[in-house]
């Protein structure tokens, strides 16, 4: 396995690498004017850089988002913020990150993934690994008995990163809460309505989302003979079923978590089962399962659930699907995870796994002592991030990333006064205007700068039009230019930018 | 001066009450069942919270913010990051934290307010401390020679918190960079006129850009007696002369930093002089001053800046102010900040010190090995919130939390069905809509909600319309109601919409 063995080398390098270079630093000595600092400090820098072997990077499982990058996530953003908006959510935002103690007891076996930040004396912290818990902190200090709300932001885990399935240790997410006591399964439709508008409007696919209940997963692990201790373990596995097969879950319940056979068979048989209101409907008559109260409870749920979404018209797009878990300790009732549907040659290229999912969370406010049932989702915007980059790779869309309407150039030397006078009139009017910094550009310099740059117009001055009282204007695309009275230059652009 | 007797009474007040409890805390009293599933969760949770005393709160000089706040914060946002992109700026995001080692060595004497990551395993890592060193480590990273962008987002410093100023350890930056080796002093100047741009967009009153040059004041220390190794201390000891008053700024100078009294004075006499061009040319022509090379660079400098913000329309707004020194260790160049300039009556009520803050670095790319001179600015968004939300407390001003444009109604009970369906159809239209989340609202219920939340129309559906094949459609401010044809509905409503 030679490919492997480089892996490792190379591995080892960074390692030894680490271990053996004091952070890169550099003392500032004498100040002299400013190109020569930068000068003087990198001939200083050098020989120090080489012998540590500093490396320049982002911290693992992070990333920076470029200009290009960040144009298409602010695309991504804003048709998720419109239809939170649309359903008339307020916005909030909390801390990056949250008293130590505010995070324990909610995540179950994910608790490990969570960043703490050093003791520096002072209160212990970590920082947030989802939006809901902060969420429902802010619930509860603030005494808030209703509430719809959305919540963009950063979260942070200690996963193992997966850079090509869009999976960091810093990303970002969108949440949509409401808090509230209503009559049931009405916002919970909501939700289910949202993911719908959100996945279509962004056109990634064909999509399905697997909705299940944990009052029907408790009750099923109940009659199959689990004990309750072991509801939240078991759970994590079986919500593995959509990565690893059967087999090596079951090997993970009997093996390791210690599970009878015939009780993870009795599972797998459930498991296994998925499909639209007939299945509900269904399990309702099973034998087994309509023994425990407590799944029979969460299926008249379901069925209320599958009538509201027949009227909101997103009926076929769900999945009623017993393997369905989601990891998290906190769901209390529906739970769901919306999945893209690819073609088999796509999914090769990408696989990034579920783009939303979220749930019924009636008991994690009240762990901060305030009582308020809640229901939620959270879209998983790297991971729709990654699918749309690599779709725009494939067409091979090109972006801007600036919005600049205008260009102000010259092809004179020594006209530095006359732009600068000019695009402060530009900038006072409210036109995104941009200038070279030089003192003497070279015309086709500025042209070419317009033509990369996407900008679509460009102004012209040189000692012709400033004898004449005039602007040449000149349109990037055809070229085509016309002398316009400088005191008509701000209406003439404005105008042009409002007919194109 | 009974209003001013009044308000020293108020401000008294805020402060004992800040002594006497910490900010937002909530103590957990009883827990009162809504669901059987969030009891029983509390129940078993009890014990624990009482056995912690645990307190709800957000950390140490953090805060939630509300959704009424958010809106305020928002509309800010939007106005700086408007004049960003009327300048050309592309848009850039890096992680919240870093390598311990990309931020050592770069905040002088305040890298111990550095937040540090508790050692998990893997590598060392700090939160960002300003926006500036990740953008540099970027330009680095990407060997990126010319960059013009800016970078909106949270960073973290352990200060001693004062909410009263706007001062907290979790704020939120908006910088503005231009990197790249240009003619002098051009992008210096936009930076500048950016500045300005904002403060008068936002309406903060009257202000002031006070600029200096890190070689003046180099210049200046060296001809004064200050040895070199206590530049950057000193530097530090005169910045506090906007806070504090200068016989206690040369006492720590003196006393505490060990310089000599007569030296001290002497930079008292320089440090203690503030104008505009004139003064740029008479420290030209100090005897003393003009004997540094370095001092009349920076002078030079000055005096070209001087210039071309005359042609942007500024010059009236910089103040040429030889005690600014800023305090981070990286600034090589101009180094400016802008201040309010509040009447002082006003003063009283907040003191919310300088609003935006920026220079030229041209060293710091250049410590993680990529050679590019920089210059740029910060503007202290939570600075210039505490303000805005000053004055819309003055003003008694009420905002919109939503943006919800329609709401749905019915006065009959059992009329869910009918909602839902009529919603979706909105939702679908791309409409903005809400209705309550209960099977038999009152209908008084449904149109106190528009009016609280100020959403201007309203749908109402009942069985005469439903029999009629029509919808009522409301006014809520004029509270007319007309009937209208279902199927012309939503094209009704958006003419409705695009009329108002």
């Amino acid at each position: 396995m030679p490919q492997l063995g480089l892996l490792h080398r190379r591995a080892w390098a960074v390692l030894v690498a680490q271990l053996l270079r004091p952070p890169c630093e550099v003392r500032l000595g004498a100040v002299r004017s400013h190109s020569q600092v930068a000068e003087v400090l990198t001939s200083q820098l050098k020989p120090q850089l080489e012998r540590s072997n500093c490396i320049i990077k982002t911290p693992k499982g992070t990333r920076d988002l470029s200009p290009h990058d960040m144009v298409v996530r602010e695309k991504i953003l804003d048709r998720i913020v419109s239809c939170f908006k649309r359903h008339g959510a307020k916005m909030l935002d909390t801390p990056a990150f949250e008293l130590k103690g505010m995070l324990t007891e909610k995540y179950g076996e994910d608790s490990k993934l969570i960043f703490d930040l050093k003791d520096q004396g002072g209160e212990l912290l970590s920082l947030r690994y989802d939006l809901t818990v902060p969420f429902a902190r802010y619930l509860a200090m603030n005494k808030v008995k209703k509430m719809k709300c959305y919540h963009v932001g950063k979260v942070w885990r200690r996963e193992s990163p997966s850079i090509a399935q869009g999976r960091y240790r810093e990303f970002c997410q969108c949440d949509f809460d409401i808090a509230g006591q209503y009559d049931p399964m009405i916002p919970d439709a909501e939700c289910l309505k949202i993911i719908c508008e959100i996945i279509s409007e962004l056109q990634l696919g064909d999509f399905l989302i697997k909705v299940n209940d944990r009052q029907i997963l408790d009750g099923m692990l109940a009659i199959c003979g689990v004990p309750e201790s072991k509801f939240r373990t078991i759970c994590s596995s079986v919500d593995k079923l959509d990565k690893i097969s059967w087999k090596d879950v079951r090997y993970e319940m009997v093996a390791e978590k210690g599970l009878a056979p015939e009780v993870a068979d009795r599972i797998g048989d459930y498991a296994q089962c998925h499909g639209g209101l007939s299945l509900v409907e269904q399990m309702c008559q099973d034998p087994r399962l309509s023994q425990s109260k407590q799944a029979l409870k969460g299926l008249e749920d379901l069925k209320l659930l599958f009538k509201y979404l027949t009227l909101l018209g997103i009926a076929e797009k769900i999945s009623f699907d017993l393997s369905l878990a989601r990891g998290l300790d906190y769901y209390t009732g529906v739970i769901y995870e919306a999945v893209l549907l690819q073609t088999p040659s796509e999914e090769e290229l990408l696989n990034v796994g579920s783009v939303a999912a979220g749930g019924r969370y009636d008991g994690l406010v009240g762990l901060f002592g305030h009582m308020v049932p809640c229901v939620g989702l959270s879209i998983g915007v790297d991971r729709i991030f990654a699918m749309v980059e690599q779709k725009m790779k494939t067409f091979g869309e090109r972006m801007r990333t600036t919005e600049t309407q205008v260009f102000v150039a010259t092809p004179q030397k020594n006209f530095l006064h006359e732009r600068l006078k000019l695009i402060a009139e530009l900038w006072d009017a409210g036109i995104k205007a941009e200038l070279l910094y030089k003192n003497n550009p070279k015309l086709l310099t500025q042209l070419h700068y317009c033509e990369n740059m996407m900008i679509p117009l460009v102004v012209i001055i040189g000692e012709q039009e400033l004898k004449k009282g005039v602007i040449k204007l000149r349109s990037v695309v055809s070229r085509k230019e016309v002398d316009i009275k400088r005191e008509n230059l701000v209406a003439e652009i404005q105008k042009r930018l409002s007919e194109s």
